[in-house]
This record gives C-alpha cells, sequence and structure tokens, in this order.
C-alpha cells in the first residue's frame, strides 16, 4: 500500500517543555516528507524518527508564532550540513518570508540547495502544493493572527482492471492506463463496452486536514467538509472555553465539535497548554462528543491509508 | 561562600544530537545568571537545570554561527511569556544584533522588558559588563569568522579584619570599609598603624574564560594569561589536526596546550563533533599535555570558586 503516514514532532503549546515540544509534523507521502509548523527542536525531533532530511522539500508554516517556526532556522542549517540538494520551499505569510530569508541570506548563505519562499496571503483558499498523486491546499483558520490550515488530498485513485475481461476483449497494454482512468473500450465492430464492466471502484483517495492554532468557528468545519482525519488544536478542556476564546485557542470539546461538523472519520488533538500534566482530561472531553479521537504525542506515527 | 558557578547546558557542535545540545553555558555569579551562547534548544535546557529566567538580563554571544545562537529567539519569548521584566542585554556582533532585533521587533514585540544590543567589535578588548563583584571582558578568538572569547573576573575581595587590633585600636565602624580595603589607620597621635597590622590577605579572586570557537593560536594563551580556569574548544582529536585548522576549531591537545601556556588551573573542554560517541579520548589526549581537564557535559555544574 502506497505510503500516507503522520509523525508526530511536537504537539506542545507556546513554549517546549520537558512533556512536550512545540508544533511539527511531517507528512509522509509515498516516501515524499511535508513538513508542517517548525517549532524549536523540530530538527532534532526529525532525526530522532528516523525521517530523511533529502526527502524533505516542502515546508508549510501555519501562522508567524514563534512555536511554530523559531526551529526553521536551525532545520534549515542542518540540512545545508548534511548536503541536502534542490530546493526546500517554504510556505509562509509575507512577513515571515522576509525574516527568514534574511536570516538564512546571513547564516545559511552557502547551503547546496535553494530556499524558495511561497507567499501565502491571509484568508487564502488555494493549492500550494500539486504532484501526481497529491495536492496540498490552504484555508483560513481564526487565530489572534492571520493563520492558515492545510488540506492534504490524495489525488482520485486509478481504477482497478477486471484481468479476464482485458483479456477476452484483447485490449493492448497501451489503452489499460485509459481504461483505469475510467475510459469506456471500443471494439472494432462500433461495441462500446462501459468502462463499469472493465473495472472496479478505486480505492477511496484519503485526506487529512491540519488546524492549529484556531478559536472555534463552524467556517472551519465547513472549509475541511468530507476530510477523512482531522488534526485540530485543543488546547484547553472545557472549564477554559472563555480563555480559548481570549486567546485565539479551542477547546478540547470544541475540536470534537469541529470534527464532528465536518463529517470526519478521525480526530487528532494537540498543541496542549502546559498546564496538563496528562492529556487524558482532553481525550474524555473530545470523545463525549466525537468518539474516534486520538491524543497527539511525540513520536506518534499515524496511518492515514 | 559567595556563588561562582558554570552550568553546561551544551557542549555539542554543528548541530543538536541525541548526545549533544549546541554550545550553551550559564554561570551564576551571587545568583545573577549569565548566558554565554545560545544553540537552539538552550531554553528548554534552562529550565531543566532548575535555572531562572528573571535573573537572567545578560546573554553574550561569541560569534554569528547558527549553533551558538539559534536558541535566542525561543529564549527571548519564553522569557517574555515568564513575565521577565527590566532588561536584557544581548552582547554580539553587530550584524547579529540587527538580525536578532529583526525577528525580536516582530515575534516579541510584547515582552515585558527591553533588550538591549551592545555590539561587539572584531578584535576589540573591552569590559562589556561591570558590577561590584564582577567584570566581563573580551578578548579576540582566532575562527573562520569574527569571534570573541569572554573573561569573568571576580573583582578582588575585601581583606579580613583582625577584630582584636580593631577593637583594641577602638577603630570606628564606619571606617571599617577602608581599612578592608587596604588603608592604614592612623590614631589620634598620628601614628600610623600598617593595614598589615589589621588585616589579613582577602581571599584570592577567581576568574574564568571561554574560548569558543577557535583554531590554536597563542595569543589566546597570553590574552587569558592567569585565569583560573578555562573552558576550550576541543572539537576533534589530533588525528584531525589539519581538518581542525581548515575549520577554525582546535583538538584536545592543542585546548591543553592553550591551558598550560596560558598557566590556567583547570581546563574545561568541549564543543565536541558529532563523530564522537565517547569523548573520552579527547579526554586522554588532553591529559597527555596537561592534568587537570574535564569533559562538559549537558548538566554538569562547576564551581569555580
Amino acid at each position: 500500500m502506497a505510503k500516507f503516514q503522520i509523525s508526530i514532532l511536537g504537539c506542545g503549546s507556546a513554549t517546549p517543555t520537558a512533556r512536550h515540544q512545540p508544533s511539527c509534523q511531517v507528512i509522509d507521502f509515498r516516501d515524499k516528507l511535508f513538513m508542517i509548523d517548525c517549532g524549536e527542536g523540530a530538527q532534532l525531533q526529525f532525526r530522532r524518527m528516523g525521517l530523511k532530511f533529502s526527502r524533505l522539500n516542502h515546508i508549510f508554516i501555519s501562522h508567524l508564532h514563534g512555536d511554530h517556526l523559531f526551529g526553521l532556522p536551525g532545520l534549515l542549517s542542518t540540512m545545508a550540513l548534511h548536503e541536502v540538494s534542490g530546493s526546500v520551499t517554504v510556505h509562509i505569510f509575507k512577513e515571515g518570508a522576509h525574516l527568514l530569508k534574511e536570516w538564512m541570506d546571513y547564516f545559511n548563505r552557502n547551503a547546496p540547495f535553494e530556499i524558495i519562499y511561497d507567499v501565502i496571503e491571509e484568508g487564502e483558499r488555494r493549492i500550494v502544493y500539486e504532484d501526481s498523486g497529491l495536492t496540498v491546499e490552504t484555508f483560513p483558520l481564526y487565530h489572534r493572527t492571520p493563520c492558515t490550515g492545510f488540506i492534504f488530498r490524495e489525488k482520485p485513485k486509478l481504477r482497478h482492471l477486471k484481468g479476464d475481461m482485458v483479456k477476452y476483449l484483447n485490449i493492448p497494454v497501451w489503452q489499460l492506463k485509459n481504461i483505469k482512468e475510467g475510459a469506456d473500450w471500443v471494439k472494432d465492430d462500433g461495441t462500446i463496452i462501459p468502462n463499469s464492466h472493465l473495472t472496479t471502484e478505486a480505492e477511496p483517495s484519503v485526506s487529512y486536514a491540519y488546524c492549529s492554532d484556531t478559536m472555534f468557528d463552524r467556517r472551519v468545519a465547513e472549509s475541511i467538509q468530507g476530510v477523512d482525519t482531522i488534526y485540530h488544536e485543543a488546547t484547553y478542556d472545557n472549564s477554559l472555553e472563555q480563555k480559548a476564546r481570549e486567546r485565539g485557542h479551542s477547546t478540547a470539546r470544541q475540536a470534537a465539535e469541529i470534527a464532528k461538523l465536518s463529517g470526519a472519520k478521525r480526530l487528532i488533538i494537540g498543541h496542549f497548554s502546559k498546564r496538563y500534566n496528562s492529556e487524558e482530561i482532553l481525550l474524555d472531553e473530545a470523545k463525549e462528543v466525537f468518539p474516534n479521537v486520538v491524543l497527539a504525542n511525540e513520536g506518534l506515527r499515524i496511518d492515514l491509508i
């Protein structure tokens, strides 16, 4: 099975602690790595989890708070020491691109790779990455500062050929890709064999949405409608709902509400306040609203397929 | 006894690893904390070692390589969250001051303390910090980029009063500070009682020199002549002397040579290349030249008094 896996490198908030690193995740999609947010210490977690710098070419930064990006200078400098070549694209709001570029032009000027800055605009919905199998698109979150979420979507997969029919109809090999993509087959005598006779359903395409940091807002659920697995911040428990709103964050219950409203199959919660010595309270609270909840934790890997 | 203690927060080189953090030390001088260098992850090590942000008001950066300063944005931001007030002075080369200020003006603009940038000039020898008991002065190191060392010197201490003499001569209390500082006493009849009759020797003042990063250069030993304890980088073992020179670093043997040449009482070595799974080879090599060598290690505390 093709790989589509999340690695949690950090799921704390505000500041690194003995229990949690600041925000960072890596998506492994068919051996290409995509980093979302890059809190201080991300490079070390990256290596601890056995991930390969040479496979990392895109970094997505949700917003310009330090706990989501202070790991960038160190990560990019270490990638230079590891002689990563080609390019690394950092998808980031404009001021962040400017500030990062200033540091990299000084501290990482001899890097053997190019850093490309892809400027995200506030409120933008745009496909910021695309290859033959995957798209990554932005959507707005609602924090104290401009903030964007990211949806990773597998592209529609190919249908499965019915081998016996292909053989019986003697369809040439060079036509099979079309058939897998849904084309009908026209015999020499003009008879049309509909695709449904030639193939069975493709496996469903899988999707993942990253929602951190944000206050509870139903528009988030609309933006990620139908996504299979969502990561939603759950900084606080429900007793701190007022504080959550004031600070542009969510409670675990609110994260679960978004999962429910969006029709998700699975919810991962993270960005935990350091006040919790155990996040079980957040897990229990979320599960009251939405059954399939996973607590993020450093070192955790979750297969999306 | 008044405190004068080094805490080693990081003693690796280039990049954080599972074994070592990048460079960072904290000097505790009578409960004031002074940080030297601030590699990524310094803030976490600082808290792990039970140090108090509120006591840290001066940070000294030896040079503008990432492994000596990428921890600054996170440290200063966390200090803001901890509501440190007053001021924090960062002693740093000019371009570093500029780059750090740009980041802090954006990411830490609401900090409840002021950040003061004290610009160090290349090659400068200057007292960059002074209080009633301590001076910190710069001196040049010889690396691939401008680099400065720091000498922490206790000021001369007060002599000890001979209580019986003071009582016998009926010296008034308000005169005792002068006597401790070395003044003679003039009796009403004009007789001069020399200070040596009134006091015994003060305890010796203690000093510490930080030398990282630098290639072997005898001028370093001249600059730190007579300092009690020196920290000197020992990135490589002697078999890599050529590489050390090319990269502006030292071997363990060379660090020990500097300790010997400077007349130090104790040498701490650090800034270890990540190629070593154990630094015993570096320790053994240094001890062949200079007997009293300590391997730096994360979490180590060394009393200078």
